[in-house]
């Protein structure tokens, strides 16, 4: 009876594979995984077999020391978390690993563990709705500026199946630090975010092209792409030390004339002497700067004011998604900020039709204050805000959906 | 001085992230990881940070236990290994997880590591080359047997894009046990080796359709997916034990009208009723069974030629890599064998235009002998083996790049 008793203060945490009833797993689990799980208070219990270990952590934003429990199971369970998608990774006894129980997603240079503590009413705009669907498809090209095959990912809107004759606008959108090009499709569900905003006539159906913001020049050194690296996101997982390069650094490599004293001109090169082309050449692209938008997340947005800024006859669309050439501190000052680009407020204003800023809530005022500054010099420009989220792929999510509808009108 | 010719005697392969000269880094490691690696006799050396750990082991069809170095760094190097694709996995102080070192695929249910040993001369046909390359898409649809949204992928040639008015027929082509749609275009190269293919002019341009051939209806249980798992490749990393659901099975479920005992009818409804509604909707697929081929490995085989054997008014194509309804013992009898589907041989041999099996040298001989067997009972077939290749991922490929070329002619 005692025993009993004692199984029953347990509580079924620790019965094998059967989570508590309120626990939901989350959307990201493998196949019939059933941790980790999220109450309904946004708090997330792990789970992981490691009988013979002698310390276990879970890793999310901070760490979160594991018990051993009967069977040599060790659970955790987390203070709530901040609603979205997070990377996390275990500590087993001094190994940086992924939790076996979830699908994988690219950040922080590998391949991590990520979990969904779910949004409440608004998630809808992000998940598969009966609607038109389109198509993300991956294109290969060999790049003239790395020497190297790269990959990107196309998402073409439902329309461009049925109408085999229209052409579309096309956005250049980039991940962040130490992600690759599928983020935006895995972690940033672009896809239904564009068939649910093209199906309610909320954006007009473009093509939107997500490639590797990574790209190293023959003779540039892993060094110098592991520079690149900036800061990673906060709340990232950290790399596992085994993985030469995927420390991030800081500094200008040689030859860096990037703002900010990175080398972001590789990415530029490439932009315009393979990616573009191929893209043009392969789908059915509108030509010319009102045809082209360009936006990134943290250093894909650095990467596009970087990218854009210098080549307004290019693009006439422009959005930072927690990252830009701004809101970092120091004194705005149009003569200079941001490589002078910001000069001259009405030849600004009239080619550039978006300049759209976008940050979550729990980031602090740097962007505010940048957007601010900005429209005080006469700038036009969006600001937007996202309530509750922080460094991560929900504030992306929604800067996409808020973003996506101001393009080519 | 004698500490220094210990040094030069224990070797680089303990210096941080300094792999000995003559062993090349997996294409599958994650970006600048510099291990796994492989030597020129197909030894692979594996490197762990673990600090803490007691025990490391890395599974790679068997179990290598790894030696801890200065810095808590864990080494082992393997025997020689076989050409191709292997999962393997780590036990770190009794915990199966991936090496963050590498790259993700999905196996045995779970996420694995994967490491490739590169084959020699003749392994050109599944890389990228300067040729026009087709698209790998992603398609979602709601299933209207499971309940569900699912996802396939879906590889379009070349001259999908450039001749807008052409349609393609179509091949129907599923991954093996613990894999998902993901598998036939990451681990597989599909989309390379149909370029190539293509280019050269050995394959007419066609669609083929890469779907999850896990399929439950409402109110199938979670353990009949899983007792449909069959016997997981050889080779395979093991599932972890958190994960409920992803240990195979046998034995049928209830309900269960496919050959061998195992319920394979959810998947063929859901084709039917689903799949290959919408890609004929929504691709230019030219219609009617001489335009329709399905293959599958492993557990795909066993699925296709469930499928298809009993649907013969809608395919005309058959493929099995390492897996079909026979081969696995027992005596072929026409009358009764695959369900009596080879007992009129003028009738099939009319209807099927390629009956294709194929197989690993290293597998055994009952592929070969059911070949034998269709032969003699007047069942034209292909035979196809590959030459030092197991139950893996590179025997598929050349399974796919002789069995493409034999389609739709």
């Amino acid at each position: 009876m005692k025993s009993l008793l004692l199984i029953a203060a347990l509580g079924c945490g620790l019965c094998w594979g059967q989570a508590p009833a309120d626990c939901k797993p989350s959307a990201l689990n493998i196949p019939e995984a059933k941790y980790p799980c999220v109450y309904p208070d946004n708090r997330a219990m792990f789970r992981v077999v490691a009988p013979d270990a002698q310390k276990v952590t879970v890793h999310i934003g901070r760490g979160f020391d594991m018990t051993k429990g009967a069977d040599g199971i060790w659970t955790a369970t987390t203070t709530p978390l901040v609603v979205g998608f997070h990377y996390y990774s275990l500590q087993i006894d001094g190994a940086t690993v992924a939790d076996p129980s979830t699908m994988t997603f690219f950040g922080s240079g590998w391949q991590n563990s990520g979990i969904e503590i779910p949004e409440s009413a608004d998630a809808e705009y992000y998940h598969a709705k009966d609607v038109p669907h389109g198509h993300v498809s991956e294109q290969w090209y060999l790049s003239k500026i790395t020497g190297k095959w790269r990959r990107c990912f196309v998402y073409t809107p439902p329309d461009y199946e049925t109408n085999a004759k229209a052409k579309f606008p096309v956005l250049y959108l980039l991940h962040g630090w130490g992600e690759d090009e599928t983020g935006w499709y895995t972690q940033g569900h672009v896809d239904f975010i564009m068939d649910n905003l093209i199906a309610a006539k909320k954006a007009k159906p473009m093509i939107i092209v997500m490639d590797n913001l990574n790209a190293v020049k023959p003779g540039e050194s892993a060094a110098l792409f592991a520079a690149r690296g900036l800061v990673p996101a906060p709340g990232a997982a950290p790399a596992p030390q085994g993985a030469a390069g995927a420390q991030p650094g800081r500094g200008a490599g040689p030859g860096g004339r990037g703002m900010g004293g990175f080398d972001l001109s590789a990415f530029t090169d490439m932009m315009f002497t393979d990616l573009i082309p191929v893209v043009e050449r392969t789908f059915r692209a509108l030509p010319g700067r009102e045809n082209r938008a360009m936006a990134g997340l943290s250093m894909g947005g650095m990467q596009t004011f970087t990218t854009a800024l210098n080549n307004l006859d290019k693009f006439a669309y422009l959005g930072g998604f927690s990252g830009s050439c701004g809101g970092r501190g120091g004194t705005f000052d149009p003569k200079t900020t941001c490589g002078g680009a910001f000069a001259d407020p009405a030849g600004f204003n009239k080619k550039v039709k978006v300049l759209f800023l976008g940050i979550g809530s729990a980031e602090g005022q740097g962007t505010k204050g940048f957007s601010d500054a900005l429209t005080q010099a006469g700038i036009h420009n969006v600001y937007f805000e996202s309530p509750d989220t922080a460094h991560e792929w929900l504030t992306w999510r929604r800067c996409l959906n808020d973003f996506a509808p101001r393009l080519f009108r």
